[in-house]
């Protein structure tokens, strides 16, 4: 049998990058167009910067989509605000909603935003070798609350896919993250979430059977 | 339904551990009885130091073996030699063959040895920020080569397993690191090493289908 190569690579803190990778996409300030409260600021944002300017990136190693098989991958993202809230990841569950994710702080300050499908909500904090294991079953987006970029190493199971609809459906997250007028940062509610139809629950977590 | 709490740790790159874990474990010098070329050495080092001599050991977050689930911990291993033969772990392919495992150097230098069924050998030189990505049907090994402990986070998946026998049976892996006489290292052809029957190797490979 032919087996695959092993794959080496190097963590890259400050470019925020993989090196070596084979993949890389990259979300543009357009591309987050609706998932801000304040649409004024987004616009003027956009308006500033351009609907093209690189919100974040991501570099991985994806050996295949296997189930069993892992995607390895950095994630960096710019620091920066919309109005008052922070720079913010789209976010998602995985469509194999029972796959975790594991993310590892390499540079900057941000926050694992998590929500469970319930709507219970979980913040932790990232720093350089923080190591977050994100279980299954929880939505989860990176938010940067600091000064740099923030930058995080990640593995995760290769069938997990990535269902980004789930947050849009809701309304958004639940919670926002916004300065705290002192420079720091607080979660707030999210006036436009809406708690998740018991059907659609019921189906995620069918999936686990 | 009850969720799983996300998992928040740290990587203590001094200490070599993953700071918050649930799991440790150790292997002792006794424990790695029968694995080095030259047992007058190893005999030597056992008296000095004793049997009970922490070799390397293991923390991790094992939050379930489900498949479909991961497993992430660091590994530290102390530096030094058997003779001329550099310090290692036993080594392991998956019991489920077909599972990957990654790497991530996080102090220290030392190598990945890996080999495949067929008896294909693969070096990778590990230091701080290399990711080493381990595809399925791999047997691999850690060696320190380094003058510090060699310390590294790995994730795999949770259902993975650990067959350490394969190597064994075998008569060692096929190669050894040795020190190559000049302070550095070199990988030598292992005497005693034998091919693997092909009804093994085709149930290994089996499993992937």
């Amino acid at each position: 049998m032919t087996l695959r190569e092993p794959g080496i690579f190097t963590v890259d803190t400050v470019a925020g990058e993989l090196s070596g990778a084979g993949t890389r996409y990259r979300k543009t300030l357009g591309d987050l167009e609706g998932l801000y409260e304040d649409k004024a600021a987004f616009d003027h944002l956009r308006a500033q910067r351009g609907a093209d300017a690189v919100m974040y990136e991501v570099t991985d190693h994806k050996p295949s989509s296997d189930a069993g098989d892992m995607i390895i991958g950095v994630t960096r993202m710019i620091p920066g605000k919309v109005g008052r809230e922070y720079f913010l990841t789209r976010g998602h569950i995985h469509a194999k909603a029972d796959r975790p994710e594991m993310y590892y702080g390499e540079a900057g300050h941000g926050l694992m935003l998590l929500e469970s499908p319930e709507g219970e909500v979980r913040v932790i904090e990232m720093r350089p070798r923080t190591v977050c294991y994100v279980p299954p079953f929880w939505i989860h987006r990176s938010v940067n609350v600091g000064a740099q970029d923030l930058v995080m190493t990640f593995a995760y199971p290769a069938d997990s896919g990535q269902d980004y609809d789930i947050i849009a459906k809701a309304g958004g997250m639940r919670q926002r993250i916004v300065d705290d007028g002192a420079g720091g940062w607080t979660a707030i509610d999210n006036a436009s979430w809406r708690p998740r139809p018991a059907a659609l629950i019921e189906a995620l977590y069918g999936q686990a059977a």
